[in-house]
């Protein structure tokens, strides 16, 4: 019958794979989607070794072709970057309750060992305030940075490490997969919620206060400010707002004229040394505002020594290592990627976390800590003209100078001046136009983002993320738990199926019920996807029943069931037993390749039998009419 | 353009259904699947409370229309699992190291609640062996049953307590979603393992030891069994083995000759009854075989008092609880929802976990501890003829008759023969067949069964347990990360396009590259997506540079894709931007209701041209043609 029915082509029941080529094909869908090997494939033995090299070390592809007209405009972009970096490594090393001249060690080392490594052309490497201020949190835990600034600093390094160990693992084991897991409206309301609290934390430098609080969430800090209403100071209040107006008034004309973005890249720099003759010439600490003091001339000295693997901050140490490493990959790899899509490049995740590893692992020898791409820094390199990974390279150059000659000039900063910096930086990273697209588009989204920034505000940056990150993998569970299922009509004159549902018109097929599984059908969506299939069939029932007609055909369309599981086959028999039971015959629609494997093996192809299994769902529909004629013929007949 | 090439119904692009509709649709989907409260629709305001009071307590509905007929089969169930509970009563209560009289007690009040609460015909209520023990381990941890016998037994009636209500807050919060992601084979496995280690912990009774350790991994107590070789007691052995033997041949009878499962439903109490005449008449306990003792006439007092709820208790009762509480009900529903497909009849999985907290709740008040539906006990049930819930209302009158008159002459059961009798319920509990068919058809799942089992025998339950759950997680997510690509390609002489590994008949169009997705596109994948679909891409760009064609279009079907997410827009939007950089045209095939109205409300639509979404392949290839045609004759022209 099956052959003298069928319209076209014929379902194939080829035997499965072998174990061997079905794992090893998952394996590469799983960790190598992207194919990273395919350009050795046809290499000679030596070709491949050199492929090889330059591969995991993208610097030996693109300097012998490297010009010195790309030289130029390199230069150029570590220029601006450069005057970026000073302030904001100051700022953040603030920030990170560590001693600011680290912040400027961290723009020499990692983006000499990035420009080696890296794989986006446009990155700019530097230290992050988000990824400064968890460390704190997360370490300040264990060890204090004031009562103990030595055992504080070496934690801090030891994490730094840890990161690069941790980030060089996730990309030679291609786990990049975890990294897909902090989705972006967690980062968006993650980046908006530590914003607001690092904005709130720069009250302190606003204000000249000497006492402020080591917490950091919104309620706590805000009581500290008011609490130590007597210490503040009008002076220091004056000069940071200048500075603030300033900042963000070069920020707004840079939206305005994209073409100035270097004033606003330039203007930090500008208010920092501006602070600094300031506070030279008015004796600025005798009148309430700090300065930030004590910046040795040198370029980085070894901190190998420094790294403490101590059984009594190791915890802490860990969580900070792994919280923070997964965040500076989140935020550096899409920003690389973003950039790169803009010039129509491809950047490999892997290899940049391995890069990031890399940098990490040295930066934490050489007294650093934890660096990443961070956004403000990329986009202002990418607008300065950069056009390879040359400019980190120079950026570093730069850096050696100033702190070989310059740093001992920056210790008259004042402290007003780095929050105002910091505070500009920040009021950039809260995103109401995302949010509020967020909100639009998929309340979802929305609400996952607002968890991370409401926790991030009000009860600390690590419980902020976690709550996020868990809403988003218990959608993600939803989505498998809930897959669609939708009942098929006809579109007139076609013969395409479609959703009732979307296309009111389509055409129902009188006895023959035809249902669409959207999912993996699995142990998570066994029983729903049972009881919703039975539902669809009791309704259909019921309809029919009123004009006296009768259900005969249950067609499953299985297109969108990229596979199944045991208890997902146990499903489908039951459902097959329970309508068998009622006279109601249960076609499959189209099994892909794995689910054909897997119920071939299982025998429940034998149970429902190979002529009830159809390539398309015309097919079955043919079938099931010739069937149900003949029934009725016999009836007529008996 | 499009109208004229269509060649059949057009993509419906109807305004986004309001947030309140689609919210609702979602919220019903994910926790009203089975759509309960259908019946109630057509009601008026009195019908609706009858109809719903028969919804929450089913005995208001099935026992009016209750015979007598059916009462006698009934009675004969009744009568058959009462013999069968009394043995296990007592010997999984010696499991759970509280008095062997809670264990008779606990088959008297909760059959009578599940006779008015339950949803199920067949289910027969009783305890557990491996709740018991896992009750035993966890609250081990905080009190010794030995050395605080009452302390013990009151923490146990509190997790009852607590058990019961987690399922009905489950079952009212219609959260029978959670143990959904119980599987299957995290069941079997974690079966499969308590059984060894139960079956190892009897080889306390069978060679009479009185000291024994309180571990229940396999190498802890292979340890203390072989410690302890100078208690070994042959009389023991002899009569422990004798009992196993009779047990184990009458249930290989029934598996050869069904209809005599009365047998080996007996033969347990048999067991019990000669163990205790051997006892009392051989003066057994002189011989080094312990009896049980200490079996105090009368029902179940009340226990409401003794529940506490000490700081110090607490976490690990709720551990207890928790945990015990979900396997209790995934055992007990699968088992409920199996046997009434036998019979097609429905179990309403929400309704059953109500049923089961008020047992326990009510259990819990009276000196009951936990209980569910056993499979063992519940296949003897539907054999013996059972055909509604009365079977356990009858038989909790046998029960009561039993504690009223016989309990004290149980006092001599010895204490091997209850070990034979839980030995010879566990082995059968080792699912070789099924273990070996889930290697055969899924090794991912016959990895999750074995964590499972290897982690109960060597770990502990809880963690094997955890383990194994963690691991169907993993592998839920992993589905939803690397969702099923492929590329299609027509099946000859039809208009159905299939993936092209699957069907390699199957012709490609050259110029037109048509790609399947198989999964929500969403943040958890987007990266992967994007990846995958520009690697197709370039191969099959690569592959046409070799024969000098172009390749003009891209076709993405998305029927498969049920609901998309803010970052899975943004990656459709990053695709079309690379593609179109490079003179590729994209075209999206028949995006689903979810899709088409977040794709509309983001502006995608707008973005890449209403005239590119198609509603079929077959549409979006002619349309393709059409437009490769026009650029080849304008190239000629020119």
């Amino acid at each position: 019958m099956n052959s003298t029915t069928k319209t076209s082509g014929s379902v194939s029941f080829a035997a499965p794979r072998s174990f061997g080529t079905a794992f090893k094909s998952d394996l590469k869908e799983t960790f190598f989607p992207d194919d990273p090997f395919k350009a050795f494939a046809n290499e000679k033995p030596l070709g491949k070794v050199r492929k090889g090299f330059q591969y995991f070390v993208p610097i030996l592809g693109w300097l012998p072709k490297y010009s010195l007209k790309t030289f130029q405009y390199d230069v150029l972009a570590a220029l601006t970057i450069t005057s970026l970096a000073i302030p904001q490594g100051i700022s953040y090393a603030k920030l990170c309750q560590i001693p600011p001249i680290i912040g400027l060690y961290s723009s020499f080392v990692p983006p000499l060992i990035y420009a080696i490594f890296g794989d986006s052309k446009y990155l700019a490497v530097g230290t992050v305030a988000a990824c400064s201020l968890l460390i704190a949190e997360i370490i300040g835990e264990v060890a204090d940075p004031k009562a103990d600034p030595t055992l504080y600093l070496h934690l801090v390094f030891t994490a730094t490490f840890i990161t690069g160990i941790i980030q060089t693992a996730l990309g030679i084991l291609r786990l990049g997969i975890l990294v897909d897991f902090l989705s972006h409206s967690t980062i968006t309301g993650f980046m908006g919620g530590t914003a607001i609290i690092i904005c709130l934390q720069q009250l302190k430098g606003f204000l000249g206060l000497k006492n402020f609080t080591t917490k950091t969430d919104v309620v706590n800090v805000l009581k500290s400010v008011f609490q130590h209403r007597n210490e503040w100071r009008w002076e220091s209040v004056v000069l940071g707002i200048t500075f603030l107006l300033l900042l963000q008034f070069t920020r707004w004309l840079r939206n305005r004229k994209p073409k100035l973005f270097w004033v606003s890249a330039m203007t930090p720099l500008v208010v920092v040394v501006v602070g600094c003759l300031i506070a030279y010439f008015a004796h600025a600490k005798d009148h309430g505002i700090p300065i930030v003091g004590d910046l040795k001339k040198g370029i980085n000295p070894s901190s190998i020594q420094y790294l403490t693997f101590d059984k009594k901050y190791f915890p802490a140490v860990v969580k900070a290592a792994a919280i923070t490493g997964l965040i500076a990959l989140a935020e550096g790899i899409a920003i690389g990627r973003s950039f790169a899509i803009m010039r129509n490049e491809q950047v490999d995740g892997n290899k940049e976390m391995i890069a990031f590893g890399f940098m990490n692992i040295i930066g934490s020898f050489t007294s650093c800590y934890l660096t990443t791409g961070p956004f403000s820094k990329t986009a202002v390199n990418y607008n300065a003209g950069a056009r390879s990974q040359m400019a980190n390279a120079v950026m570093a150059l730069f850096m050696m100078f100033v702190l070989l000659f310059l740093a001992p000039l920056f210790s008259y900063t004042p402290l007003v001046a780095l929050s105002a910096i910091i505070m500009s930086a920040m009021l950039g990273l809260i995103k109401y136009n995302e949010v509020y697209e967020l909100f639009k588009v998929d309340k979802f989204d929305f609400v996952i983002c607002m968890a991370a920034l409401l926790g991030v505000a009000f009860i600390s940056m690590d419980i902020g993320l976690g709550i996020s990150i868990v809403l988003g993998l218990v959608r993600a569970l939803l989505y498998v738990a809930r897959p669609g299922t939708c009942k098929l009509g006809k579109i007139p004159d076609s013969v395409i199926y479609r959703d009732i549902e979307q296309y009111p018109e389509a055409a129902r097929n009188s006895g023959v019920l035809v249902l669409q599984i959207g999912s993996p059908v699995y142990f998570a969506n066994g029983n729903y996807i049972r009881e919703r299939i039975l539902r669809w069939v009791w309704d259909e029932q019921e309809q029919l029943d009123a004009s006296g007609g009768q259900l005969e055909h249950v067609l499953l369309e299985l297109s969108g069931v990229i596979t199944i599981d045991m208890t997902g086959i146990e499903t489908l028999a039951e459902v097959h037993k329970t309508l068998a039971a009622r006279g109601i015959k249960l076609g499959i629609i189209n099994p892909r390749i794995k689910v054909m494997e897997k119920i071939q093996t299982s025998h429940f192809v034998d149970k429902i039998g190979k002529e009830n299994i159809y390539l398309s769902i015309e097919d079955a529909i043919v079938n099931c009419k010739f069937s149900i004629r003949k029934s009725s013929e016999a009836e007529g007949s008996s």
